[in-house]
């Protein structure tokens, strides 16, 4: 056992001359249990002890030496997982011989406050670091991975991206926004034509009766322009599922097919210039006049004109306009009713006054406009009537007496737009990373010394600035398909989760593209900012998706306030005030149970491992939702009106909303994983959904600090895994943005294909 | 002294009732104090124990009652800081009277675990809750503001304002980019005759030989078009300067005039396709033929052409081009030689190949383009001389003999473009804010039930999103004086040091007007999205000075290396392993003094006060950097490259050169106070300077609480610090950017004027 009486410390003397700041006690320490052990023979002893003479320290190369040894072994023993485990290994003795002295090594690493575990894995990660041999390769079958994200909505996927590669639909480059949005509205009767944009219209009116084609159409055309994708969403989405989801079989037949086929373009005139976010203080009127079995729409002052109005600055000729309706002076609320903008040679009616919004930051291929209506009179008929109508005698009948919910039932119905939107924003930000991965992995700058450059891809703050940005454009993706799922599968007593998720999922895509783009543009540098590479169109073009379809903010309160009341249910009738503490409570003994260990776990199989990633998602959007829930009861019962109460809170409210949102992203993602089969594609989707997971803890370590759900430890080992992970993912990043299978005409951006020499 | 029996114990009853989380231990804790204090009669006793009777709690009005008593006490007595202070107050006893029972109380503070500090400053920060009753107030004198920002040099920047107010700066609105270019051609001659261009060029060349008023005009240019500002700077600052500054006699005679005249438009032809950031591996050669005496330029292939290049693409009739000098077939590295390329009238010479970079996605009215060289001969004395010669034998001569030191002194003398450019970004900001703001201001939406709706700007998440900026813009202003300054007078020994500050101070102020113009254009919502009201130019424009002047991924790490270099200056010549170490645990002993009590304080005298804020960034700063040292250090002890080792680090390297900015710009947002006579003026700054400071600490709290040097009870009174100052501000938020002076013809944007109605 001689050999082993050497060998068994050299794991500890490495620690011990590694760690700069070990302190003298520790010495003391390892000394006292060198003497202690009765198994040594004295010469042994001595020996071991000038091995940890602070006056006589080991050589650098010494050092070194014992590092290569334990290298060794770890990397050629992936079982290893304790210091043990290496003397063990590293022993001549047999492994019963040497049992016996488990119990006195474990006491040892306690003593000195060494974590077995992470001290393996200090070994175990011995990655390749040297910057120029990092390299795209191709580990898994791209097509696997595209035919696992187009679903079953493959066919439909291939058909758009088909259309659209057509040599018509080359970019307009031209300057001149009025010719631009005249080519849009050329490409959108393409697509009519291609029975794309009455996918979802019932089939009776020439539709394909298909919600989930229709919204992968959205989703695929935002490959390419996204003026076509808006002007094609106003008129197929917005217009004419006005017409469907609010109006009745009279407007059906009259409509709908026209609307399909583009023959009668037209636009949903919501939004006024002193009404966006709160649209239910929409001033435009439509007063009921019996006499004549009309409704007279009027603006009544400037500012209450229709503002943003797609369609409307040159091509609509019909609008879904919101007004209050009016009868004998009574307000019914808002209503939605037909109004003839223009007639079928585009001439603006009577009554009506459009004015153009002029150039915009972005989608200048889609005409908004303002509507002012004076004394326009429709007939009775062109009331959409699902949800509220006047009767033959004139009088105001519905099913749903409050006006107020009536006119969010209303809303409700239409909330597809929050589907189609995010999942628009979704496909700009695969064009965006697909555009900077394939170029940061061509361009090259710097290098070693005397070497060649290397690929911009291969530097640390590159791959942290994309590729946790790729993860979360996968995990999103999944958590789009969800929500769509969701939509189409809702019944009444889901619906006002779905709204909240929609308006929750619109808010955390559309900010996450904006995000992403700005990284995008910024990685590419001086190629970026040219508009031939197209980051310049993405960007600007979707960054009013963060304001349309409803400011995110304020969608972000509304998610929250849902969140509240989901909260408040499933706790059903307790005394909200003992109830509030309850669950603040519970929450933190249900997750503290795992706590003396999991917060200070920095172990790599933990760290990677998916159900701490879920746990700690979970726990901090309970945390976080139970925390909003008493301070906005504190802050009432302080004497705060509840309208006050909330906006102390507000901050607070976008963190119940977002911790929430990453909660089912996260979920989804793993989800989708779980259904994969080949093992490669698996691999590398848990990566980015590890890469996912630990990016956001780290975005959000803060709270988990200052909650103690995590120890500083942790945080910081966390920080290293996600550089890690994006090291790691480097080198499938290009297969993973063509998995996307974006049209290279689409793509386009010269930077994306040619080579840099 | 009966009442006072009773009254003493009102704030630890409203205390004890008030806090949901009060265990049973410490109502025990109250009772047996009650029953232990000699002094209070048997049925005072009694009484007392009825108020702590779990069983018989206060109603909530009584609570309310309490809460409201305190209130007033402590708010008519802004010297009470204490439970104890408070107990005097209601008090009917004298104050000596009640002397000895002080140290009951604070026992008894101590036993139930209260901070009196914190208690008092509950009742303290009663401000006003309620949200659609804050306004713009005016409490301040405006144009005191104005005055200090604008310092030395109001009397030009009034002269620059004045100018660009006229009429013929009319902004360009057409569509055409050729147009565009064409019209700030035409004003950057408008500038040049009121001696604008030729500001910093010496008298005796008809300039006005002064750098200050040179980018007081830069800056103040920037609240016009940004294209005509880089126009301008790319003509007098690049182009310009490079000859004055890389040149001798010989050019400045000839050029300059005809430069600061704009008679002749040049370029400043450094970028290359294939290199940008790395500027020292341009390709271009400049061979010099020693029969002709002359240089022969040469593009070796097709992406060693310039690229980006202002002025090139039309108007540039010279270009200062920067390429490898060849002598013999020996390369001495680059230096810059001045080749024409276009005639007088405008057209391309022999050998020269302009491209045109087209489109882009800001900055449309200056012409950048590539430039390709195919055997262009120039004369020897069209050499840039300075710091490189060929002398009358055809041999290399120069006082540098370092090709890499020689080319980076060079770069070096040419640092004035990274303070004009952040001070351009500062301007562009301010210009977004103000927008925003005086929009927020005006609009409205939402409010409480049955009320008139609120300004957008009462909404605390609205504060959240612009008024940190305003105090960041504000704190980044006096930055970049102190930059200048600094610059102005510089001398070779603190040259390095100046460079560093001017690289990280052009990524901290272009990185922030990106962040900030996001927040306005959201902020804003559709009417932000319009190009007419400007935050589609302002953003677009400044998209890319995140990039030229150096990309500011790359410029932090140029800064963080400054900074290790530093570090280890100023520890001379001790051994560098054992130094880092003594560095790095000094740092820890000299802060963590302070610490027991700093790390948990939060009571608002100490969260507002400016010493806890420096302290605390000074903390970060040498921390950060001696944690980056040591890291580097082991990594290359573990075999790295020092180029790998750097790679590995990079992500750490940011928060260095960050940390170092946020210090440097607090800093000086307090020295710049410190200088301000008007208290008026004054309070409203340092409360800028609290918010900037606090904003801070709460963005990098997960580092401070990783490190220990803040605890999460901190971190949370941070946090709602930061509201509050939001809150506070929001009132004089109006005034703080009407204090920038911004011409109205040049803010332009309606939203920012227009009353809603």
């Amino acid at each position: 056992m001689e050999n082993f009486n050497i060998q068994a410390f050299i794991p500890l003397f490495y620690l011990v001359w590694s760690d700069d700041n070990l302190t003298d006690i520790e010495f003391e320490t390892l000394k006292s249990f060198i003497n202690s052990q009765t198994w040594l023979q004295e010469k042994d002893k001595l020996y071991l002890l000038t091995k940890i003479d602070k006056q006589n320290p080991p050589t650098r190369e010494e050092i070194i030496g014992w590092k290569n040894q334990l290298e060794t072994i770890v990397q050629n023993n992936p079982n290893i997982s304790s210091i043990f485990d290496i003397i063990v290994d590293m022993s001549t003795a047999s492994k019963t011989a040497l049992g016996e002295f488990k119990n006195d090594f474990l006491q040892l690493e306690n003593d000195l406050g060494v974590l077995g575990e992470e001290v393996v894995s200090q070994f175990k990660s011995k990655i390749n670091l040297a910057t120029s041999k990092s390299k795209t390769a191709s580990n898994f079958d791209i097509t696997k991975i595209t035919a696992l994200l187009n679903g079953d909505q493959a066919e439909i996927i291939d058909k758009v991206k088909k259309v659209i590669s057509q040599p018509e639909f080359a970019y307009y480059t031209e300057e001149s926004i009025s010719s631009y949005r005249d080519k849009v509205y050329e490409w959108c009767k393409i697509l009519a034509n291609e029975n794309f944009g009455n996918m979802a219209f019932p089939k009776e009116y020439g539709g394909g009766d298909d919600i989930l084609n229709y919204f992968s159409i959205m989703e695929t055309l935002s490959y390419h322009d996204l003026s076509l994708v808006i002007k094609f969403g106003v008129q197929f989405g917005l217009w004419g599922m006005s017409v469907q989801l609010l109006g009745t079989k009279k407007h059906h037949e009259k409509y709908l097919k026209d609307i399909g086929s583009l023959k009668l373009p037209g636009c949903f005139a919501m939004t006024e210039t002193n009404h966006g976010s709160n649209v239910k203080g929409l001033e435009t009127t439509a007063t009921y006049d019996h006499q004549n079995k009309t409704f007279i729409i009027q603006t009544p002052y400037p500012n209450a004109q229709k503002e943003y109005i797609g369609n409307a600055a040159v091509h609509g000729q019909m609008a879904t306009v919101f007004a209050k309706l009016i009868i004998n002076n009574h307000d019914y609320g808002v209503n939605a009713f037909i109004v003839p903008l223009r007639d079928s040679e585009g001439n603006v009616l009577n009554g009506i006054k459009i004015g153009d919004c002029g150039p915009k930051m972005g989608l200048n291929g889609v005409d908004n406009g303002t509507i002012r209506f004076d004394n326009v009179i429709v007939p009775k008929e062109n009331m959409l009537d699902r949800f509220a109508s006047v009767n033959e005698k004139g009088v105001f009948e519905s099913p749903i007496p409050s006006d107020n919910r009536r006119f969010f039932t209303m809303l409700g119905t239409l909330v597809g737009g929050r589907i189609g939107i995010p999942r628009s924003a979704l496909a700009a930000a695969k064009s965006g990373l697909a555009i900077a991965i394939k170029y940061g992995d061509q361009r090259k700058q710097f290098g070693p010394d005397g070497e060649s450059e290397v690929p911009i891809l291969n530097y640390r703050i590159h791959q942290r600035r994309l590729l946790p940005h790729l993860a979360k454009t996968y995990a999103v993706h999944f958590a789009l398909q969800y929500l769509t799922k969701r939509f189409v599968s809702r019944t009444e007593a889901d619906m006002q989760e779905i709204e909240a998720l929609a308006a929750g999922m619109k808010s955390y895509s559309s900010w996450s593209t904006t995000a992403i783009l700005q990284e995008c543009r910024e990685a590419c540098g001086g190629k970026g900012y040219l508009s031939i590479n197209r980051l310049d169109r993405l960007k600007n073009d979707t960054e009013i998706y963060t304001t349309f379809e409803g400011d995110n903010t304020v969608l972000m309160q509304l998610v929250a306030k849902n969140r509240l009341s989901e909260f408040r249910k499933s706790f059903g009738k307790m005394d909200s005030v003992g109830l509030i503490q309850y669950v603040y409570e519970n929450a933190k003994t249900v997750f503290s149970e795992k706590n003396p260990i999991a917060t200070r776990r920095t172990d790599e199989a933990h760290l990677l491992d998916k159900q701490f990633h879920l746990q700690a998602f979970q726990y901090r959007e309970k945390s976080i939702l139970a925390s909003a829930a008493k301070r906005i009861k504190k802050l009432i019962e302080d004497g705060l009106a509840a309208y006050d109460a909330f906006n102390v809170v507000q901050h607070h409210m976008i963190d119940v909303a977002q911790a929430y949102l990453e909660r089912v992203t996260l979920e989804q993602f793993l989800f989708a994983i779980d259904t994969v089969e080949d093992k490669a594609i698996q691999a590398v989707l848990e990566k980015l959904a590890q890469l996912y997971a630990l990016a956001q803890i780290e975005k959000n370590k803060a709270w988990f600090l200052e909650d103690g759900y995590l120890e500083p430890v942790k945080t910081k080992a966390i920080r290293k895994m996600v550089n890690q992970l994006c090291w790691d993912i480097r080198p499938d990043a290009v297969a993973l943005v063509d998995a996307f299978a974006i049209p290279a005409s689409c793509l386009a951006a010269p930077i994306a294909f040619q080579e840099q020499k």
